[in-house]
């Protein structure tokens, strides 16, 4: 017994990773059928060679890497991503209105606390980012679902219709995690119109945006025309993460980029929860900025080439249907009559595959999730790609 | 304008560190009277060599410390931690009882968000360390304060008077953060017995620990024994940082000793805000326990003799008056007609003195706060202090 406890955070749920990550507990996986572990979008390989030397130097010989540093973050860092993101998406954004947080969960929760309280609504499209929903649980702010049906794509229309006085925000995620999807440049726009006209903040989350299929980022395409309107920062908070980019998951880096008003608010949330960002991961970050761009394109070519191995996987699968596929993720409709969460241990223990039931990712109770499943693929190779579809042909349930 | 905006943390205060130093913008402080910045309680010099060695390595051989680790924080650190620290305080001290954050600001915000939510009420002696507050003023969960008059220790029979239904905690903070007391560990045992009887938890922040006066923490003496008691986990909730003892603030690690059931509900706070601590800093963290004690001791001796050198300069200061006086700070009561804040302000461009007014620390329109002044003395040498003490005595309100 755990006294006394928040009832909101009681409420809340427990991390569905960790959780998918206690199912391993005391299984023995064969030596033939090694697990192949595709629940969490994280890269497994380390950071090039050159960007973990230049932490390394900036451990040895930059005395302010050990100490704090503005709240909001590395003045060189805003001001390299302003400019680059400026260019890339033809817009006008200034270092002031760029802030760094410790990962881009933090970025998420200093921005929705800015936004809402206990008895706010922010509408949230399923399937959804479950960390998403365990900040409003915890917070007492009331989750609204948007259905996306089999498109996994939102409607803006459908969204207008669940706002109420209470509404503060609508969080969209593009490319979507879990669904993999990569919303159309005009659901962004039909969104940011929505919002804009009923006075409401549009959170954009891009972190998996280097991945883009349909976008070369490094090469001046842009995934939408969001900040090509002059007056973007008066409804748009974009989120970012530099976790996948640059393999830096294990320093905690992310952004917003936000009105320079609305970072005000933000910094008062960074300052009790951070103080600062950690100096390491900035210098990595802006050190990336500066020398990876061939390097994200090798990896996203990488990553894409995988998208189409999933792909044709999964048409060549009998029962199993694809929903969404693109950046980190595959987002399936299993053909059995079992809970997706059933399936997902007995997956486990039967052909050595760790993924997320669509359970982890809709309303508690709902249909659609008991039929859906999350696979992170991005980090198995073609031969893990090929054992994991031979394993889904022949698992029975 | 920034809309919308959650009016709780409309009505939260910018950040006090950040706020005095925009005081300094624009003032040119003259050749021979330069800046003597006294604000922020932080380390100016980098860690010890060998420490950013062993970051360094890290950096370079180490791939797992680039990636995602374990939302609790590294098995490693945490096992050090429940040895050394049930070492140190004479009790038993379990691993799956540590968790590390981001620093110590996020352990306090990740327990508290455990404890309350909007409407509740958590009881904090004054002066108070304003990060504690703003968490509170964000969250919708009032402050209660307790006075703690010229001696600066809160009173368990004073904090009893104040317990509603609503209470949920009492947060100390010993070596205090602004006040510069210890608290005698009869004080913190109060404390404990009232939070046991009342159902309450108890918070204790020791981030300065390492810089007691009364006790030589390497040496086996302990500041309090709360911990000598068996069922402490049932009521106690420990907070600390690595930041002070190793000059590790631009790392962000912190920790929090609770009981395991606590723990799973800070697991999901931090899964959803951090979804781990940054790696290199725990690795630093480790290294640092493992070889930095007689280090630190050194560090605890050359504070200790600034705190000496304060207490003699304000015994031979006419007018001021020195409340409490250890770990980083001097907290002191002014003689001038004139509210600290203001004070403040002049003392900066007449002084070349940077010091947080007691407005910062204390509730809105608190004549007490007027009074007041934290002086964050540890990074100010002997030559230093001496100077301070010339300007301080050489100024006219």
């Amino acid at each position: 017994m755990t006294h006394p406890l928040n009832p909101a955070m009681a409420a809340t749920e427990a991390p569905p990773v960790m959780e998918a990550r206690r199912w391993l507990q005391g299984v023995a996986f064969p030596a033939d059928r090694p697990l192949i572990n595709v629940s969490q979008a994280a890269p497994v390989e380390p950071p090039p060679l050159g960007l973990r030397q230049a932490i390394a130097d900036a451990a040895l010989t930059n005395d302010a890497a050990h100490l704090y540093g503005p709240v909001l973050g590395l003045p060189e860092l805003r001001a390299e991503i302003a400019g680059q993101w400026s260019a890339l998406y033809g817009g006008q954004i200034a270092p002031d209105q760029v802030a760094i947080t410790q990962g881009c969960n933090q970025a998420f929760t200093a921005v929705m606390s800015t936004l809402a309280g206990a008895g706010d609504e922010v509408i949230l499209p399923t399937p959804w980012y479950f960390n998403h929903k365990m900040w409003f649980d915890m917070q007492g702010v009331a989750t609204i679902a948007l259905d996306t049906g089999p498109t996994l794509i939102p409607d803006a229309e459908a969204a207008r219709a669940l706002i109420t006085p209470r509404t503060r925000a609508i969080v969209l995620v593009s490319p979507n995690n879990p669904g993999g999807v990569e919303y159309p440049a005009e659901t962004l726009a039909a969104f940011r119109d929505l919002c804009r006209a009923q006075g409401l903040a549009l959170i954009v989350d891009e972190t998996y945006r280097d991945f883009d299929s349909r976008h070369s980022v490094e090469l001046g395409g842009r995934p939408h025309d969001l900040f090509d309107d002059p007056d973007w920062a008066d409804t748009l908070i974009h989120l970012y993460s530099f976790s996948k980019a640059y393999r830096l998951t294990g320093h905690r880096v992310g952004a917003v980029v936000a009105s320079a008003g609305r970072l005000a608010e933000v910094e008062k949330f960074l300052d009790t929860v951070a103080i600062c960002p950690g100096q390491l991961g900035q210098i990595a970050a802006l050190w990336g900025m500066r020398n990876l761009s061939q390097w994200v394109a090798g990896e996203r070519d990488e990553i894409l080439s995988r998208r189409r191995a999933m792909i044709e996987g999964f048409a060549q699968l009998e029962g199993w249907k694809l929903l969404g596929c693109g950046a980190y993720f595959a987002y399936v409709e299993h053909p059995f009559d079992l809970p997706s969460d059933q399936l997902c241990k007995r997956l486990v223990s039967e052909a050595s595959l760790l993924m997320l039931p669509g359970t982890m990712f809709q309303p508690g109770g709902s249909e659609a999730g008991k039929r859906q499943i999350r696979i992170a693929f991005a980090n198995v190779d073609a031969a893990g790609i090929t054992e994991l579809f031979h394993r889904l042909k022949a698992f029975r349930a």
